[in-house]
């Protein structure tokens, strides 16, 4: 298994195993008023992660302006779709391809290599996975999982 | 400024700009009976990032071992304190330092080079800055930064 993959996996596997805590009863759960919501949350999370790569992959930022929905899979059934299209898609990522310059001046206000955006995917997915924390935890759940996998 | 600073401070500052929005009279807030305290989430960010960076330059996890007090300071000094103290460690890692082997087995169960610890530290600061949100805007705050610097 490449290190990026590995390295994306050891919060990923740990997204996913908090999503599973979920109840589809507390899916509009939001700790408050203008606050995303959990399934807002989550979705961000595993459309926004996928989009970053997708974007290394295609090299312009036009995966950002999709407008990703699954209303046929409940918050579990899409992490496992979008964790494996963005396995599949992060190991298929060339040299090239994480070297190269893409123009994210319209979204981010600069220039980003594919490797820098690799890694503000990752940034990403760990800052929402710590909002995520403390919404599984208000939800009742005390029996809760390191913040990453170490190993 | 070297990359490891910028990248450093790009989520750093973010931190600092959260711990003062908090007031003395929020410190114990948590949002759950079994949650971190504000105070205890706080000084665990700053303690943390430093005693990840220092293990680098020391070559091994007796920073981890120590008990670091501060009384005399609030949030916003404990982090001005940790801030300068990280960022001259930070700076004055060398390359050997970066690049050796660490024994961090009984405290990770496994080696780690100074850049993988490097790495860590930020990513531990990613996951519970983003605690740290949810605590804010809890306390009434909804002006609320991005989660990192972009720029």
């Amino acid at each position: 298994m490449s290190q990026l993959l590995k390295h994306f996996l050891s919060h990923r596997n740990v997204t996913n195993e908090l999503v599973k805590k979920i109840e589809e009863s507390n899916y509009s759960y939001k700790p408050t008023e203008t606050s995303m919501s959990t399934e807002k949350l989550v979705t961000h999370m595993y459309t926004s992660y996928y989009k970053f790569i997708k974007t290394v992959k295609v090299g312009d930022g036009s995966p950002f302006m999709e407008k990703l929905e699954h209303p046929e899979f409940n918050l579990s059934q899409l992490g496992e779709h979008y964790t494996e299209l963005s396995k599949e898609l992060l190991e298929s990522l060339t040299e090239d391809e994480l070297n190269r310059d893409i123009d994210m001046t319209k979204i981010f206000g600069m220039n980003v290599t594919g490797h820098q955006m690799v890694q503000m995917a990752i940034e990403h997915e760990i800052h929402h996975k710590g909002n995520l924390f403390v919404y599984v935890r208000e939800m009742g759940h005390i029996e809760l999982p390191l913040y990453m996998n170490v190993k």
